[in-house]
């Protein structure tokens, strides 16, 4: 990590991003694929659709700051994702499993959630007004995500598990 | 992991949000210390006071389920706080590191927003009263907790850095 100054500090947690963003595309699809209820699967399916413009996003965001999309491993996103995994492979009955599924997806978008706050704030501060703009697109995509899969939780999936 | 009941799922996701509890109390100090401002050095040590009685909370949640309090490795959190030691340790300017550190806060407090959600949602699917209160007490302290955060960058910590 060399980072001496804020637009360091920015560009460093916007890679941190960009490979969260990745990893969560590349996961997504298994989620999906392991639901074993259709609305669970529709709504992971349609948040694989919104990152990838989030990713896009993100590339325009490295373009505003006239440098090249980088990642760096992001420790905590591997770990979010490791927990996942987890309880797609180790919950055998289907109910409970999407249960568990729905809940690591909502610590995801919270992961997200402050990530891209921070970085709203930053840009802000740092006059990136263009950049701002962009995250703020993709921070409001995030809030309705999580807000989605709360009244799933509530209305459908933790029902069928109790 | 052997969870084949929803009432076994909250019980593992309580044990993970205990050990993350605990390693984010034993990890504040060090935040704290580390901290240029003087007012995010006492937001960091006020959280520190809450999260021991979080930890009592959540205690008393494992004794609702008439369960032993235990910890069980949480990936996500010990993700997310080796991001904050590596702020710590790395960023030398003063002003910049307090950005950094307030910023993984965040993600920290995002952490268990998300978890103490689930687990009051769970709570109350599963007719659990008395926990899904005491649960909601501390989802209340940590939403309180990062709008603080965020009012004390924006207001303080990242115009100092910028």
């Amino acid at each position: 990590m060399t980072v001496k100054s804020m637009n360091d500090l920015f560009l460093h947690t916007l890679k941190d991003i960009y490979y969260a963003e990745k990893q969560i595309y590349k996961n997504l699809p298994k989620m999906a694929k392991s639901a074993q209820s259709e609305e669970l699967r529709q709504a992971f399916e349609q948040h694989h659709d919104e990152t990838e413009q989030q990713i896009e996003r993100l590339e325009a965001v490295f373009e505003h700051c006239g440098a090249t999309p980088r990642s760096i491993r992001c420790e905590a996103m591997d770990g979010i994702l490791a927990e996942a995994k987890d309880v797609m492979q180790e919950i055998e009955d289907r109910q409970v499993h999407d249960a568990g599924m729905l809940a690591a997806a909502q610590t995801v978008e919270h992961y997200e959630i402050a990530r891209y706050g921070t970085l709203i704030a930053w840009a802000d501060q740092l006059g990136m007004k263009g950049a701002s703009k962009l995250l703020r697109e993709t921070l409001e995509e995030e809030k309705r995500t999580d807000e989605l899969l709360s009244r799933l939780a509530k209305e459908k999936i933790n029902q069928k598990a109790a």
